[in-house]
């Protein structure tokens, strides 16, 4: 099963503000390294133009900078290239807007967003026909949302061009955001 | 996509020892905490049975035990109940010798190890072979064996009764043990 086809244009991003915290109140989350690198190895892997870490506050993106610059120009890039080749797909973005700019600037146009979500969404498409849109048409380009904290506001929603169905577990949703893109990801980009 | 079936005669493992180094040294490897939560997570999501987290030393084990007590009984379990229901899956023991005899203590009957690796074995069947055997006789038992560091030791593979193929990226595989044990549960008890 071996991953095919050229997915340079998807993107991945996420979202540390706006998102939810358990009481549903609207928080900026703080940055997990542990996702930045997880998150780049499976953008990496799955072949994908890039991975935007978007949160608005500098210290937080001063911290991104400075662990993608450790792995992907410092000591970080000799001892381990395969870890360079995943951090060096890493953006840094104020807000979804600025994402999209970020990936425009890159050459690729009109770029629709897809938001992720644990909550079932009535306007939601399947796995199926998302991985059927991505695939469609190269020259189209997809940012791919994932919400860290208690997940993606629901304007955040409401605004993406389309609302990816939830993994849907056996009665329980409640998988971490490194986990839950590792599935997506694998379901809508892995080759069967 | 909702997982269906029923998976109770499916465990998993994580192996802190013996694993390689980037060496391919044998080594122990420190419990990551986030590793705990993740799997747990995932094993509720696709219904296994239990999670064993395998390791030899001592205050590791106490350091696994007091993780989930927090989140099983102490505090955590009425801070965050989803949690609590991922936890109570989590075991541990010495090696996976011990982690087959607790499954045997549970009354499940002859347990198979099913082997994951980043590298390929000549013997590693499908996914969709794997897939095919865990769901063909829910009265065998299986126990899905996920190495730390760099990977379980060919010995560990090799005396498996199944290996895996391994998750082959765009010339990539190097993704976490975490994200890596999501795929794998997805890709063999993802409902379909």
């Amino acid at each position: 099963m071996r991953i095919s086809g050229s997915f340079a244009h998807i993107y991945i991003a996420l979202i540390h503000y706006p998102v939810y915290d358990r009481q549903e109140r609207v928080i900026a989350t703080a940055l997990t390294t542990i996702d930045i690198h997880d998150l780049a190895r499976l953008a990496r892997t799955y072949g994908v133009g890039g991975f935007y870490l978007v949160t608005p506050l500098k210290s937080q993106q001063e911290l991104a900078k400075r662990v993608v610059n450790h792995w992907v120009r410092g000591w970080g890039a000799e001892y381990n290239p395969t870890r360079k080749e995943a951090l060096s797909l890493v953006r840094v973005a104020d807000d979804l807007e600025g994402a999209v700019k970020g990936i425009e600037a890159e050459g690729r146009q009109a770029v629709k967003t897809i938001a992720t979500a644990a909550r079932r969404y009535a306007q939601a498409r399947s796995f199926m026909e998302i991985s059927d849109i991505l695939r469609r048409d190269r020259r189209e380009s997809y940012l791919i949302l994932f919400g860290t904290g208690w997940g993606l506001t629901r304007e955040t929603v409401s605004r993406s061009d389309y609302i990816l169905e939830p993994i849907e577990g056996r009665d329980y949703n409640h998988l971490s955001v490194r986990t839950a893109a590792a599935i997506i990801l694998d379901r809508l980009l892995g080759g069967k």
